[in-house]
């Protein structure tokens, strides 16, 4: 037993499977305990302001790192706000419209889905393709999308976590409309090219902290063409005006996303933890697609490295395995309560060991239910 | 010196008198570093999901113990949202208005004021008293208030932390007027009869926990008002069908915040704490007044329990005197970049040592000035 894996079992740590907020790295709570009755200012950093000069250096430190990681172009703002992606959801349109009444989605998943229906409230939502249909188990190729010329922006979500596809490609669009995406379930979970982007937002309890803070890129363009009768807090220019400190922000939040991505960079980055992915993923839809026991409905092309969903042939043996499951210290597999059946999300910080333990686990299932039945 | 002296003096602990966020009961800091790595479930309060069972299960005893501290009438929900009290200066015209045009607004500090600010982007507002023309030194009393009739709601601020004012009274409307009350600098810190209020709010991180979660106290028949089309986020119906878990709420920071009301209840609630914060406001304003170097400029029946701003006689000192209490290991004396002198923020958590330690650190820094002039 290798000395994370010791710490595990020490803390009586399971495998932890959920979708978000979902696994951090080990090393990651062992800095906030080590530090958490004095930062470095004489008070815990649940106690620190968001004006404390020490602060401002942290926060500076933690953009930079950002930076450095995604690549981000100098003319692009970073921002570390409030109200998960759900807020994006309104602030996308009430930030980019300007005088256009028209945005274009792709209804991709049940993600998609909420955003669209958060958009139609402030506009005319052009659907410029759609795999509702088929009940979301491709992605849309994109010579079949329709793209209306009026539209403000396009609107796409990289990675859904309900119905396990995952874009591996950038979609091509004219330079004059700007691509909005919700990368919450998959940022820095690959390297990507974000000049390509005009807005990129993510709720960080995935792959970059805890919930609570939500990261937002904005092309510098796009930052002021809100009205002014919208929320204070809900205007891009606000908060880049105010370094995200329009109000006073979740700081500890904050913090832990610092201390993921220092991790994350020590590790190697994307590219490294890509490689990663690729691995823990492919691991797991092999067992899974060898099996007749077991299934994935998605098209493989499309499948995500980050949520696999799957069901038993036998569905009546799902409830069984997921209590079985959580015997063996591998907890919240299961599906999304809209979808049923299994789920397994494995995030940046989700290790091999974990991967191996949830197979070794569906091996023996299958072992013992054969033999019953 | 008792052991939680030595417990402070062991981690390198500062008094911290921030006015927010601030200063956590060690208690509470002691609990989050203990479980820190194994909540309830085999995983991190970091890693725990909305919907965990447990966490559901904890949420309702947080909620329970809230109702028994304040006296929660049945008919109020209670909520915990992101994006703090700014973010509620736009939410209660956006949920109140109704079909109204106006609403009312005591301006009696700077809180005050931008809370008028982003209201007036959705409505007429109705300044029904106003302190600013004797920059904030005093109250208005309420027999000088203009009503008007047509308003949605009279709001006001319970606490001024920059301006150091306090209200010690609830103002009497008519039962068809709601009161609207921002009470994050001094809810918890003195038992208030909530039956008199139509929405009471409050940011987190002064007397209830961590910044990153705002209390929201909300009357039933006040609910339903909003518009269908403002942000799904920002409404309040919303919020209360989804048990605040309309999107991915600030778990860690809604856990700190059960924590905090753990402690207070162990203390004896509100008017225990009551009495304590009665004690240590007045120790530090009997000094300041018997004083002739240093000067609070509020008119005495005003001051605020929570947050004590004074000046030097001689200004020119103040800033040798805030490198001192530094050096003393009190922080963030400060006063708010836009008034400037200094400030002490003393909420719930403060001990009275701490003030006896300020106190103490202003004596040596009077005497040895007044050797040296």
């Amino acid at each position: 037993m290798n000395s994370k894996a010791k710490a595990r079992n020490n803390y009586g740590r399971a495998y932890n499977f959920c979708a978000g907020p979902s696994t951090l790295p080990l090393e990651v709570l062992e800095k906030i305990q080590e530090e958490l009755f004095n930062w470095r200012n004489g008070a815990s950093i649940l106690e620190t302001s968001h004006r404390d000069p020490v602060f401002y250096e942290y926060t500076e430190s933690i953009e930079a790192r950002l930076r450095r990681l995604m690549e981000i172009p100098e003319n692009y703002h970073v921002l570390f706000l409030s109200g998960g992606a759900t807020n994006q959801f309104a602030m996308v349109p009430l930030n980019l419209l300007g005088e256009k009444k028209r945005a274009g989605y792709v209804n991709s998943g049940i993600w998609s889905k909420k955003a669209i229906n958060e958009a139609s409230k402030f506009c005319d939502v052009a659907v410029v393709a759609n795999s509702e249909p088929s009940n979301y188990d491709h992605l849309p190729a994109q010579d079949d999308w329709q793209i209306p010329d009026d539209i403000a922006y396009l609107h796409y979500t990289t990675n859904e976590t309900i119905n396990g596809v995952e874009f591996n490609w950038i979609p091509e669009l004219p330079a004059s409309v700007p691509l909005v995406a919700d990368m919450s379930s998959n940022i820095l979970s690959r390297p990507i090219d974000v000049s390509r982007f005009g807005v990129i937002y993510a709720g960080a309890q995935k792959n970059i902290g805890p919930a609570g803070v939500t990261l937002v890129i904005v092309r510098d363009d796009l930052i002021n063409l809100s009205p002014n009768k919208i929320p204070g807090m809900m205007k891009y220019n606000n908060q880049v005006e105010n370094q995200s400190r329009y109000n006073t922000p979740p700081i500890f939040n904050w913090y832990v996303v610092g201390l993921v991505l220092e991790w994350l960079e020590k590790l190697g980055g994307p590219a490294v933890v890509e490689k990663q992915n690729i691995e823990k993923s492919k691991l797991l839809y092999d067992y899974i697609d060898q099996s007749n026991f077991y299934h994935n409905r998605v098209v493989k092309s499309c499948r995500s490295r980050m949520n696999v969903p799957f069901n038993l042939a036998n569905e009546s043996l799902e409830s069984k395995f997921l209590s079985i499951s959580r015997e063996h210290k591998l907890t919240n597999l299961d599906g999304h309560r809209s979808v049923g059946g299994m789920r397994a999300s494995i995030y940046n910080a989700m290790p091999i060991d974990g991967v191996n333990a949830l197979i070794a686990c569906m091996e023996v299932f299958k072992e013992q239910s054969n033999v019953v039945s």
